[in-house]
């Protein structure tokens, strides 16, 4: 009887690719093999105990409101403390201009929905987030894309990818998913003029600026917007910047609890839409997550992440040069200075997708690169996540990754 | 510089009202309304005590995994808790079939994502559920509809219906939303011979499936298809009908927690699209789900809200009936076998959005009718909730109510 269904599948659903990031995670449930392919946290700082008093003092005091439906909008609480939490990185908003998601991949959902038209264009960083492809796809997006280097968006190149006439542009400035590549202040400055200039509106992603482990925090687009020098907004939001960021890498992603900053106007919109896509976020975990964060914990365990991820990140550094100490073999990495990824290019002539193939007969696993490029290329890399194992792991799994390559090479040598 | 984003809006927004709903919810927050609006269960019978040593036992035992990303399918323990769960009332599917959802409300919007094209016809009951009006109507659903009454559809009109070649039948069979009314055996029995005669498949939503309070359990729809004389399934899952269900009604809304169930290549569409949505439910409240339910305490818990939720029908029932006891006025109202909601008609002439105005100063409110109508109609109609007040409250709000329409009614003569 499926066939019944099958033959009703709307047309958006042939833009659904079976997702190789999801086929891949499934790798990570083996226990033997070394996976640097999920974007997973290090359960170990998980806050459990900090999670479990909270779960009980908001069940013990509000459990019956805990447990009810609630408004769209999210938990008042809760956004009056993201308000807060923002105002101390420069971002000066209030309440009515953000809204609760459920995860950073809920507010890419709501903006395909209430954004893109069938056709749209969008300006995208090549290579960008996979999960953002994958949520405005679903709304018939198609891509401009304007290159990438070791500083992120190449902004001399961005007038050229304007001629495309985009509804907007996405932007990840921090430790970018997936080359771990931050933009300097210049770039931000160059970004936020042309976006001025042309009128044309940016989505800011930022789901890790606060894991920095090395350099001076930079400030985001949506601060350099409201502080531009020709405008009044005396550094108040303009509006011209839609703000994303998330707790799932600060407190824990199992809550699935995020935020859009947006304009009021734009909120509103949003809120009608999510309404009809699932009515409201848990209305405890918004809870958990307020009586966890209110009294200041989560600024203060960012501290041990980084320093953890910091270390970890280190170790993957050090385990790449032993792996591939020979610089003309062309194996380059970056050097993320924050952030869960980094990011390997091998030579041109060896596509990842088929060296995933050998690694995982090798028990190590990575995500081939050539799928976050909506502008094509990306076959020679691949995107390694160092947050979610321990020293010895990353040591190890490296090693293996050295030895998968080198077999690929000296193949390669012998043709 | 929020017109920036006002001018890029896609053309589905226009599609999204302000919801009638939403709005009358807010009603709910002032402590002086009695409100029969909304359509929420009632807080005193959240089992607050049982979430409680349901969350501590989760993170004690399983915190690392409870807080960490899991599978966008949902939580395993959880769906085999599902399977067990339906078994018992007759639909026989394996954990393959089922995948979690963030309320039903995300259940109806993923049927959207990846059934509905712009212009497609689908049959819904008039008048029906509003949410599934407004989730459809993003995806660009057009509405065909075949009348109900107190027996619910009426299906001696459905080959009629059918005639407009929609994609799908949406049907509400037990304790409708919003009119409380059920279809009795013969209709089930009726529809499912169309459904399976012309090839048109079903989705059954069944929020309150469990929350009868007089009468005999009937089938739903998904065990009638199953059980069919000339197939051969043997009372195995055939795939015509998709099922929905939730724990919103039976454990607590404040969790979101729902199921679908289909089949495995429709689930995998399903798991492709919520991927792309919001990746995955939350793992906590999950896990505390299935910590709650899996000694069976739910369908324990489902005795004491049949009780008391039955009861306050019959409050609802005895103060209407005291309210309006000139049978000649023309106000009638159902009498649900089971359910949250009872619906009341007044005369022909009353329009209800414009008693609500009244009714608001008197300092009651319900929904007015005729937004659950796609098909037209019912602007005599309104939906009361009797959930989630106390009898004394009840009596009150429903005198308010019989007051209101009373001064109508006068004015009325008087023109």
């Amino acid at each position: 009887m499926s066939t019944l269904w099958k033959q009703r599948y709307a047309q958006r659903t042939q833009r659904m690719t079976s997702s190789i990031i999801r086929e891949l995670l499934k790798f990570t449930t083996q226990p033997d093999i070394i996976s640097f392919a999920g974007g997973l946290p290090g359960p170990d700082l998980f806050p459990v105990e900090e999670v479990k008093e909270a779960a009980e003092a908001v069940l013990e005091t509000k459990g019956r409101i805990a447990l009810q439906y609630s408004t769209t909008e999210g938990y008042p609480p809760l956004r009056e403390m993201i308000v807060r939490h923002m105002a101390r990185y420069g971002i000066v908003v209030d309440i009515d201009n953000v809204l609760i998601t459920s995860g950073s991949q809920q507010a890419l959902d709501l903006i395909g929905k209430i954004l893109v038209n069938p056709g749209d264009k969008l300006l995208m960083e090549n290579p960008t987030y996979l999960g953002a492809l994958q949520a405005f796809t679903m709304y018939g997006a198609e891509f401009a894309t304007v290159p990438a280097d070791d500083d992120g968006m190449v902004t001399s190149q961005l007038e050229d990818a304007l001629r495309a006439g985009p509804k907007f542009i996405y932007a990840l400035p921090n430790f970018q998913n997936p080359t771990g590549v931050t933009m300097p202040l210049e770039r931000r400055q160059e970004l936020i003029r042309i976006s001025d200039h042309y009128g044309i509106p940016i989505i800011e992603d930022d789901p890790y600026g606060q894991l920095r482990y090395e350099g001076e925090h930079i400030k985001p687009l949506v601060v350099i917007d409201a502080e531009c020098l020709e405008c009044e907004h005396n550094g108040k939001y303009t509006g011209n910047v839609i703000y994303l960021s998330t707790f799932s890498k600060t407190l824990a992603p199992g809550l699935r609890m995020a935020w859009i900053v947006a304009p009021k106007d734009v909120i509103n919109k949003f809120v009608q839409a999510k309404q009809g896509t699932d009515l409201q976020c848990s209305t405890f975990d918004q809870m958990v997550a307020y009586e966890v964060g209110r009294g200041g914990f989560i600024d203060r365990h960012v501290h041990r992440i980084r320093e953890v991820y910091g270390h970890r990140r280190n170790v993957m550094l050090a385990a790449l040069e032993k792996a591939f100490p020979d610089a003309s073999l062309g194996v380059r990495w970056t050097r993320p200075q924050g952030g869960l990824f980094l990011w390997a290019t091998t030579p041109d002539w060896l596509d990842t997708a088929e060296l995933l193939k050998d690694a995982v007969k090798e028990k190590v696993a990575f995500v081939p690169g050539a799928p976050f490029f909506p502008g094509g290329g990306g076959h020679n890399t691949m995107r390694l996540n160092f947050s979610n194992a321990r020293d010895e792991q990353i040591e190890e799994g490296i090693e293996r990754l050295g030895r998968t390559v080198m077999r690929r090479v000296e193949a390669h040598k012998v043709q």
